[in-house]
């Protein structure tokens, strides 16, 4: 007979977490990742994009029977229909949830059991920049501020120490905070 | 009789965007909002963002009877149960989604009749960076790449001015290609 104990903490499965860093310090390659999506424009500011495939630890996904499908919109006041959150909502979304898969996989490791964890997350934004009328106003976020809280069982500077490193560590918050190469071009 | 006769292009009502536009010039508090999401984990990389109410244009907006919910999680691969897209891949949704929006208000503004629009992106991420394998391998994608298609009663020259444009005023591009501050603090 043959007994199998899940090794799971916060849900997460920590065998299979060290298995895959150590499998990614034997072939650096299976770290390599790309991800995908599709949109297309529906009507006024409404969009929607599909999410499916990827490419990733040596080869590509088929995890997904289905795509995931998110809509993009504004809401009256910004011409649109409320037919999804914007983009710039979205924005916060991805943070947020990026940190907080951060913070559960890393506690993981460490051992440490959360019992609960949120966000809240917010962005101040100045229209002048998107519509034009300003150079002097960039047309995204002058700044985002997300308060969490956690309950878990380590001490409240353990979490802290945490945070500091999901922040060194997350990949959406690299993304805001440091410049990011974007090419955009028009196939014919 | 009274006949109202709605100036509307590519779905965007064009009075309503030049109106808000000189109602901006005339009170620039009408450009400041401030968007905002809450996000709750559920178990192992699966959380959950609310997306509801924001402030913008001089008042609280109460558009929204319901709060937008959008799932984060991963794939199997990365230790999820693909609950939702994971947050580099709304990244991209978000990106795409800024474009389109950009795209066609802007279109719409100059008169020009959008058949239709897409954009397929993709990025490139090392997993080296996540993992706290590596100080060299940045968190984020290295690169963002997006190939969009555009069918539209204007001469190519046209469309990738514009395509110009929109890269210059749109607020995700800007946070992605330029740093922005994010604050992250814990709440007792």
């Amino acid at each position: 007979m043959t007994t199998t104990i899940l090794n799971k903490l916060n849900g997460v499965d920590v065998d299979q977490l060290v298995g895959t860093i150590n499998a990614i310090k034997d072939n650096p390659e299976i770290a390599r990742f790309n991800f995908r999506a599709h949109n297309e424009w529906v009507d006024g500011g409404h969009s929607r994009t599909e999410i499916q495939g990827f490419y990733g630890a040596t080869s590509e996904d088929i995890s997904r029977l289905e795509p995931f499908v998110l809509e993009g919109d504004e809401p009256p006041v910004l011409l649109g229909e409320n037919h999804g959150p914007n983009a710039v909502e979205v924005i916060l979304h991805a943070l947020a949830s990026c940190l907080a898969v951060g913070f559960i996989y890393n506690a993981a490791a460490q051992g440490i059991t959360v019992e609960c964890l949120e966000f809240d997350i917010e962005g101040e934004l100045d229209l002048h920049g998107f519509l034009g009328l300003s150079e002097d106003v960039r047309p995204g976020y002058d700044n985002i501020e997300i308060k969490y809280r956690v309950k878990a069982d380590a001490p409240r500077e353990k979490l802290v120490e945490l945070c500091n490193y999901v922040q060194k560590t997350s990949p959406v918050l690299d993304m805001l905070r440091n410049p990011l190469p974007v090419s955009v071009s028009l196939v014919d």
